[in-house]
């Protein structure tokens, strides 16, 4: 009987030209560029083209794809009449996987599975599901959405449909910079599922469906709210150590935001993040959440168990500060993770389809045999 | 570099007592029992009972579940709306990936990520999926949705909603061999992508949208809609032979449900598929379409590539002939494949949930390292 590989960990699905994680030295590159760099510089449509294209475009081939982006990010007004009709205490990661799954409706190639097509569809993904993450959170507030503006970057247009107001600098930036380092991962759980769709001939609109279900799990996407809800309930940088005492060391609970399939060592990402959160905290003049979440980090990474499985602050940790220190709700955060992985999503979707084979493991049956029949009377 | 492991054939990913797929033998079990013993004599709701227990239901565990089933199939007055004011010539399956999705909004324990809870929701997905399919259906057609009894079976419940008459004998019967040949098959495309998603710890409702998602593929659930479409080019059984020579032999096409990445060997559901598609076609008065069928399954299986592959029809081949002879839309069937392997999807993910590890692989890197940094101008 064949070994059972339950997390498939260090099987290699596929070549890629998207990214390199490098998890013992905690280095991270898309396409050939350091993390830190592209943080530092790209916007994020730069990113995007980067990663669908393996190379970073020139200055019309940037602009060309920030203003398709942005003019198709336009949503069909029936689809706004179908997120008006929702529930406003519906979870917006579910919101987002019945609105995504809706575009396809109004998407004219929705069924034209040629990669050409996945790629222009690409991009009115990447624009439109920016518009329902702010839209949803307009709608629920019982505030009529904003449409996009063709003149913005995708970062500029989140933080103005959110706002209905001249995008801030600061908070648009901010924004880009979580975009960009949240675009691409390797081979993650929703990518894969991106894959694992896309391998049965699903459209592109499927298989970015399935992706954010994916993504709206704890251990993946989700880990950015559940790390804000912990820092909520500790309340007071004075409170970790007992916090930590009363909840980790005891063994109930796992900190979450801390620790990661891949990393070894500090994410970069992780670093980066922890920067702007405190820049952002303290030009906002509260650092309190910032406090709280590096004296946790400290705290944790002092302690004997977290050395020994180096376990370190990942992605979401210290996004969440970010996040929160925009005034974002905190149930939002994992749509904006959406909104910056469907540019990885989609690179990987085209390579997929570049070179298809249906992924399609085994299991190993574990049950009775040869029972035999009787009707239900004569159990 | 590890050997890349595409279609991760032959990766054993998971311990199940759900079912045997013994493909070079061509024998199929559920939970010990053979599938033809189950098509022969189960109701659908026996067989889900069996998946998600491990064993047979007495006649009240089966009346209770059929009924629970019955009671919650019944759909949120507003998700109708929802239904409603889609396009009305959105693919089906987009539909159902977005109207399930959907449904977590009106399921109060849509956030409980307990295994118990899973339960129960897979009992009220089970019947609610097969509601959205038939309200669709009608809803599409200008006609209003009829609501689920509470004292029929799924399979009779469907027929009745579909038609909103009395449900016919042979066409619920002939529904309910479908519902239970469809139920479960191991480590398929979609059962393994609602495993990866639960993997992240997110909820059976993203499973099952995620696997909805990787059903549409054509290489999957779509194959038995990509099949009739194919009898329907072909048009008479006087054509089957020169069609084959133009498409088949010509190697422009494939033959659509034939073949399979597990079955090297006849498929024993598409064995007991042809029986029933053969017997309705008779006395429905119409057998082109079985004899089409029939007549491309003998040209290709005395072809020698068919031969020397190990290509038989698979259950998507004569199970396009029921639905079709059913008098259900071609668009309609790989719905109707969802109807039923929600049941499967269902039991893989409360194993998952019970014995849970992210799933996680790797991909190659095969892209540039080391690129400098430049600003757009100097590219």
């Amino acid at each position: 009987m064949a070994e059972v590989q339950k997390g498939l960990e260090g099987v290699v699905v596929a070549d890629t030209i998207t990214s390199l994680v490098n998890g013992v030295e905690g280095k991270l590159i898309y396409g050939g560029y350091k993390i830190e760099d592209l943080a530092e510089n790209a916007l994020f449509e730069e990113v995007v083209y980067l990663l669908w294209n393996g190379r970073l475009p020139n200055t019309t081939e940037l602009e060309e794809l920030r203003s398709a982006i942005a003019r198709e990010a336009v949503l069909d007004e029936n689809l706004i009449t179908t997120l008006e009709g929702f529930p406003k205490d519906a979870n917006p990661m579910a919101v987002l996987e019945s609105a995504v799954a809706a575009l396809a409706f109004y998407d004219g190639e929705s069924e034209d599975l040629s990669v050409e097509a996945a790629r222009r569809k690409a991009v009115r993904l990447t624009g439109q599901i920016t518009t329902i993450c702010a839209a949803w959170d307009r709608i629920r507030k019982e505030q009529a959405p904003v449409a996009p503006r063709a003149d913005l970057t995708l970062a500029q247009n989140f933080v103005y449909m959110l706002s209905g107001e001249e995008p801030d600098k600061t908070a648009s930036d901010a924004i880009n910079v979580y975009l960009v380092l949240l675009a691409e991962h390797g081979m993650n759980a929703s990518t894969f599922t991106s894959r694992v769709v896309t391998g049965t001939g699903a459209d592109i609109h499927s298989a970015v469906v399935a992706a954010i279900a994916a993504l709206k799990g704890p251990s993946h996407g989700g880990a950015n709210s559940a790390a804000m809800k912990m820092f909520l309930e500790i309340e007071d940088p004075a409170n970790v150590e007992q916090w930590f005492q009363d909840n980790i060391k005891s063994g109930k609970r796992r900190i979450m935001g801390i620790g990661h399939r891949v990393y070894k060592a500090l994410d970069p990402r992780a670093d980066i993040l922890r920067k702007h959160a405190q820049a952002l905290a303290e030009s906002s003049g509260n650092t309190r959440w910032f406090e709280i979440a590096d004296k946790l980090a400290d705290t944790a990474l002092s302690d004997e168990y977290f050395i020994e499985r180096k376990l370190y602050p990942n992605v979401d940790y210290f996004s969440a500060i970010v996040l929160y220190t925009l005034k974002l709700d905190v149930d939002m955060f994992t749509p904006l993770f959406a909104m910056s992985r469907v540019a990885g999503w989609s690179a990987h979707i085209i390579e997929q389809i570049q070179n298809n084979r249906l992924i399609r493991p085994k299991a190993n049956y574990v049950g009775p045999q040869d029972l035999e029949w009787k009707p239900a009377s004569e159990r």
